[in-house]
């Protein structure tokens, strides 16, 4: 695979999340989440593999539609920035693939408060070297939880599973998605999160 | 309907919010709210009706179940409050019923605000008089949005409507959820909001 520039999921040098295995275990327990949701997402990301360009092609036209959040793929001032959605976007594709494949640990842990970092006023910009807005209201990131997961259920059903496993796949990226949303909040809130 | 203590509603001298309904607007935009899913939720809210205790069953017992939830329904020490449980339950009642029958206006928002800060340590405990924890962490509101989400289905489906139609009020139903938990982050994150 070609290298894509910001993804740092590897980076030993990452430091470490605030949000401990604990708090994790807690979050997890809260979401429902299981062993059985981890074998659904192993599937789900099989299903999903061969589809990333459409699915991604679904959630950049939903954003495009909407100025509100194109603004966030902008300077300040309202220009979209190409070159910013197309590196987003080639990250986007590697989320898509380690919500599914990749063990929740320290190191997703670790790669989980890095993106959530890039989308305050902390790191936002930083990583593509962009004259961006300063950051994403906090909002957008729990509201995204419904699109996200919405529109991935049609490209669940691609590869012919049966209708309940189907539903599994979805709830395992519901848990998920909710779970993720929840991790990237941790600096908004902090001492409160 | 007897009074339910700290069910303020329709209290005129609710202050407004600090979301405004442009703000709302953009939300409702980021989670594809629209007038289907209102009337969807109107019929949803026929169809659960008759069923609120055994959703409140549910709900209850999934707190029930998971100690670092019970813990913010009890006092600093870990001692739970059954008052405190039943008084919050038979506002949860309400809000079961106010998500799928009332208006996304003005009041709705104020209310909102209203509970977005009975969660943090301005105002929980003080509505029911109890000693407990001075607040609820925010990615347990966050966390929250699946369990009350899929847990609904079921009850959706009790009615005997036909299988599209469950699917939109379901859909509805996420919808709401994720935009109120998304106004009840307000007080977390503030200016970042």
């Amino acid at each position: 695979m070609m290298t894509t520039p910001g993804y740092d999921y590897d980076d030993p040098s990452l430091r470490p999340s605030p949000v401990t295995l604990d708090d994790l275990e807690k979050l997890k327990a809260t979401v429902l989440f299981s062993s059985a949701d981890e074998a659904a997402l192993k599937t789900a990301g099989d299903v999903l593999a061969p589809q990333i360009d459409q699915i991604l092609d679904v959630w950049y036209g939903f954003v495009g539609a909407n100025p509100h959040l194109v603004a966030y793929f902008s300077t300040p001032s309202g220009t979209p920035l190409p070159d910013y959605l197309a590196r987003v976007r080639a990250r986007f594709a590697h989320w898509i693939l380690d919500t599914c494949n990749r063990p929740y640990d320290e190191q997703w842990l670790a790669y989980h408060q890095e993106i959530a970092i890039r989308h305050t006023a902390e790191k936002k910009n930083e990583t593509d070297h962009v004259d961006s807005v300063p950051y994403i209201p906090l909002r957008y990131m729990i509201g995204f939880i419904y699109p996200i997961t919405a529109t991935i259920r049609p490209f669940l059903t691609a590869a012919g599973h049966r209708e309940e496993e189907v539903e599994a796949m979805f709830n395992a990226w519901f848990k998920s998605v909710t779970m993720q949303v929840t991790l990237w909040s941790y600096p908004y809130a902090k001492s409160v999160w």
